[in-house]
């Protein structure tokens, strides 16, 4: 897995695969409900770095599953977070009227198909990730990752932390709850792709224990590094604003210890990430790479 | 299965295991997450019909079904029902202070929780219904209810229709476009009560299509009776305000072609699905009594 020349070109060939994939499994316009089935690809199709499939991907590589399973669970999961993202981006939440330089969904359909399209975009992941079963009947690791995905996703994961970033908007927020607000909102979706990834391919208990470890770890270390790229970016380098988080009195690591000391989180988060996955006698060299660049990055 | 003595002792019995397995599945009040949990709890406990576990339930039983199995699917049924209600009443779509007398959930909890917890509710669903799987590993009909149950309810089935009906609110509509929304804001879920029911307990393709058809009228004499009710009902009887088709201009079945006709359309379709069951060798007597008392209900 490690021959490639330039991270770089290998990066893009896997995102532009990515895409391909994701696109293979979005609805088609037709119908009554033409007009969700085009919100739901609206904000499925608005680019982005597409992490989590990618993740899910090389996981699943590393463990020489078969690809082609793994296709409709990197689909699922762009979709659930992109139903995340039009949900945060509704009036009730941040009330964003753009995201990468697009109107965001609810301002181009309305509010009420803002909601009912992301939840469709939801549900619409499951029905994705069931048509493994088409593929590949005998695979009981499938069932598995299903159930991995429910739960990250969920109360016990990612729309649990949600629920409390978005009860204690606002409001000084202590370390143990920073890190229960990251470890769910932003680690959870990235631990359910790489579990995901790893059961399809046949891991075992002790092997998706690991792998759950790393991604929590690189979960925590990509979103400090956001922490400190809203402190330390220019909005042009970011292509949103900065110094967003000062402005709505939001409690990041930043604001908890410093620059210095997060940045020096970063690092060892994505240290430890990367011995967890050296522990494996399974390896996929650019998957470790790829971790590298995710939290070194400047946008 | 025909014997009991009185169906309205023998449907409080049935609606009251019901409400216990519902409520034996509900997520606990802890941890940081504790008000998204809540939240959901609120929604769940607020009473209601609880229609759709009880027709999987008996269409379950119908067929000879472990209940046992039955159990985390009759939870997330009414798990996805009440989902779809708790964002129906949001201000960007119904926009309802009440429901069933009690304060809606984002009255209480905030829409941003309102939001969040309709989500979370959904997902919980599949969380839920998965669970059947530690339960019976070998019965392969449960992959194929948790793939009935997520095309019905998403954008191919209720939220497909809840789409339509929300874009073309206060516009004229139809007949096909009702019949549309009829049939997938309202049939969609009790086809896949009735149809994971019986794919649950074994099923054939035969059968199960058969019950689809069967569920899909029940679900039309169902809204039909709701458009009547709003016209010859009190809003003492009914519990919400009556006459609110006419005020908000709403193209119904009584609109369309009068409340005789309408009736009349009830009586058949209910007829037609009693016959389709009829034509099945699997008997459930309270079954066809539930259907029954459903179309002739007055609130």
């Amino acid at each position: 897995m490690g021959h490639y020349v330039s991270f770089q070109d290998e990066l893009k060939l896997r995102t532009d695969m990515t895409e391909e994939v994701i696109r293979k499994f979005l609805p088609r316009e037709e119908g009554f409900a033409k007009s969700m089935a085009e919100a739901m690809n609206y904000s499925m199709c608005a680019g982005g770095k597409r992490l989590r499939p990618l993740l899910l991907m090389e996981t699943c590589r590393m463990f020489g599953g078969d690809l082609s399973v793994a296709e409709p669970f990197m689909a699922a999961m762009e979709m659930i977070h992109t139903h995340s993202l039009i949900h945060d981006d509704l009036p009730a939440i941040d009330n964003d009227d753009y995201r990468r330089g697009r109107l965001t969904t609810h301002k181009v359909y309305g509010e009420a198909m803002g909601v009912l399209s992301g939840v469709a975009l939801l549900n619409y992941a499951y029905e994705t990730m069931l048509t493994a079963f088409d593929i590949a009947p005998e695979n009981s690791g499938i069932i598995e990752a299903v159930r991995i995905m429910a739960h990250k996703t969920g109360l016990y994961g990612m729309l649990g932390g949600q629920s409390v970033d978005v009860e204690n908007d606002g409001k000084p927020v202590s370390k143990d709850m920073l890190d229960y607000i990251y470890r769910h909102k932003t680690s959870a979706l990235l631990e359910a792709a790489m579990m995901a990834g790893a059961v399809i391919a046949g891991a075992d208990k002790e092997q998706t224990a690991v792998i759950e470890q790393a991604a929590e770890k690189i979960g925590l270390a990509f979103q400090i590094q956001d922490d400190i790229l809203d402190v330390t970016s220019t909005s042009e380098e970011l292509g949103k604003p900065v110094h967003s988080d000062e402005k709505n009195h939001k409690t990041t690591y930043v604001t908890l210890f410093g620059l210095r000391e997060a940045s020096h989180q970063v690092a060892v988060l994505s240290e430890e990430a990367i011995e967890l996955l050296d522990s494996i006698d399974q390896k996929n060299e650019f998957l470790k790479d790829l971790i590298r660049y995710l939290v070194s990055r400047r946008k």
